[in-house]
């Protein structure tokens, strides 16, 4: 079933996973479409975002978001088009950026929508390179990494459209830069198209000791956003003065509880001691204001157009592929920043 | 025997502990008295200053010092009396602050030497309140912690030179502060003498739920000096955009490998993700300059003055019996900032 005009499809949270989603987790609903009363707008989405965090929000654990509740549909960030517009600077067959989530159509009062305009070149990459994922790698590094040139800074999910362009930044800052990726083909992106210094695969048995030969000169920022063994292998190669920008532990999203040990505390703080590391989590849009964002899109743009960052997209048809798209991220499985043409 | 005229007595590292320092990890020896020459002076120790940090120093883990060799005296910084000088600055009868290390007398060309005056008017202030105890507490807690009116601060090992400070200059900001100790002659002092709102036992059973019920607004103010269960207390506690200094883990200080399972890295990487927390560690003289010198220096010979910031000491008697207090120190048994009258 596809999108129509007819019917507005939604996959709801059916039930909390217990480690990865499964077929139990999520199910695809149909109702009504809705309809915009006076000052809305009803929105169809064209492409929705999959995207780490999404696992968080299936948890009901404390976290930094409300989790999304049982029987109802999945939060996340969509490229939409105007149907219909009862408000100002909204017109009919305009892009926009809303969070809408997992379904076709929304109604919106404006709140919280950026227009895209009527003919965006790439409109989806306002969920990428030009969105929440590019914004969180150029925020966490620059402001939090603070990255000097001659440093070396290691990133993982290298081939990621978070990792790809904090490693892709920091090359621009005159960095040397290691990548942490998945396998070959993704290894291989990383360095000749992405142009990193090396990258290393995570599934590799030696993988601590080919991260400290990429890394000669220590690591000065490690920009974190897998945890797990990534994490513990970046530990004992931290430079003083290292800075940990944090934003993510995709590794451990879905643990059912914490693993096994011994416990890593005392190797994580100690390093933080003796190195006089500075490690801080940061939430895109609770952390940074307005004005970083303004010098992120005005950066990001010049980029682009100087063909100084390259992005690549993986695209997935169809709405009822999300679940399955979506643990295939969670698996490290996709390539590119995800998204779903609806 | 104590100390004379006659020979220069040392206590030095006769091998690497295991665990804590026992009576084979320290020996005493005795040598000759050096001579001062050209541009030098003779010191004779008054007092020896114990720090947590001395455990780190028998070890040759990769730290942020030098491990002493076997066979050298240890480390430690000391006010100690100048006994004969040829130094400009440098008068007999001078109290100084020097690095000499747990022996009776010492060769100094003056460099990295403190000049106390003839008359201080507690010259072993200069190791505690006055010195690095007293100068970690300021800068880590204002610098790194940069408490707000009605933000709650917590400090563990809340009776020692580090802790007291931290939680009184607290005060001073219009902080709520809540500390942790051993024992309740301890929490009694910590709320009775110096002010505290709270003092949680940590030795009790209900530890992390008595820290709960102190903390009705959770934590925004963590000064890390201990590590084990009362950071683990800390985490779930933890409020938005909390900071965490780190100056020391006393707790973990002996271990002798990882402890036991499970693994708390996701739980601490998890929290500095979810809460935004900034967690930086620093050791003293590395991370901060002279103008925060300064600005310590002057502020707190002030809040001493007007009797808002209370100091008490333990004052051990003779050389030999410093192993024995560095152990108790070690153990959480010392009350007050430890020095050894040589």
């Amino acid at each position: 079933m596809t999108q129509s005009d007819k019917t507005n499809r939604q996959i709801v949270l059916a039930e909390r996973p217990v480690g990865l989603p499964d077929e139990n987790t999520l199910r695809l609903e149909q109702t009504d479409i809705p309809t915009a009363g006076k000052g809305e707008m009803l929105l169809r989405t064209v492409y929705l975002s999959l995207d780490p965090y999404m696992r968080g929000r299936m948890s009901d654990a404390k976290s930094y978001a409300e989790p999304v509740k049982i029987g109802e549909h999945m939060t996340g960030q969509v490229v939409a088009q105007v149907v219909t517009s009862d408000l100002e600077g909204f017109a009919v067959g305009d892009y926009v950026l809303a969070g809408n989530g997992w379904q076709d159509y929304a109604v919106s009062d404006g709140a919280q929508v950026l227009n895209l305009g009527a003919n965006p070149e790439n409109p989806s990459w306002a969920l990428g390179i030009m969105g929440m994922p590019g914004y969180t790698a150029y925020a966490g590094l620059l402001k939090i990494g603070e990255p000097k040139p001659g440093e070396t800074v290691v990133v993982a999910a290298a081939s990621g459209p978070v990792g790809a362009t904090v490693g892709q930044i920091a090359k621009i800052k005159g960095c040397r830069v290691v990548g942490i990726a998945g396998g070959a083909d993704k290894c291989a992106h990383v360095v000749n198209n992405l142009g990193f210094d090396a990258c290393i695969d995570h599934k590799a048995e030696d993988f601590a000791e080919q991260l400290k030969d990429a890394c000669p000169d220590g690591i000065d920022v490690y920009f974190e956003n897998v945890g797990g063994k990534v994490l513990y292998g970046v530990l004992p190669l931290l430079n003083p003065f290292a800075r940990m920008p944090v934003c993510g532990m995709v590794a451990w999203y879905n643990m059912t509880g914490l693993p096994e040990g011994p416990d890593m505390g005392p190797a994580i703080l100690g390093t933080i001691l003796r190195m006089k590391v500075k490690v801080e989590g940061f939430i895109i849009f609770d952390s940074f204001g307005p004005d970083t964002y303004k010098e992120f899109a005005s950066e990001m743009t010049g980029w682009l157009a100087e063909g100084k960052i390259k992005y690549k997209e993986q695209v997935v048809d169809g709405l009822e592929n999300a679940p399955a798209a979506l643990n295939d991220l969670l698996l490290g499985k996709s390539f590119g920043k995800m998204v779903v043409k609806v």
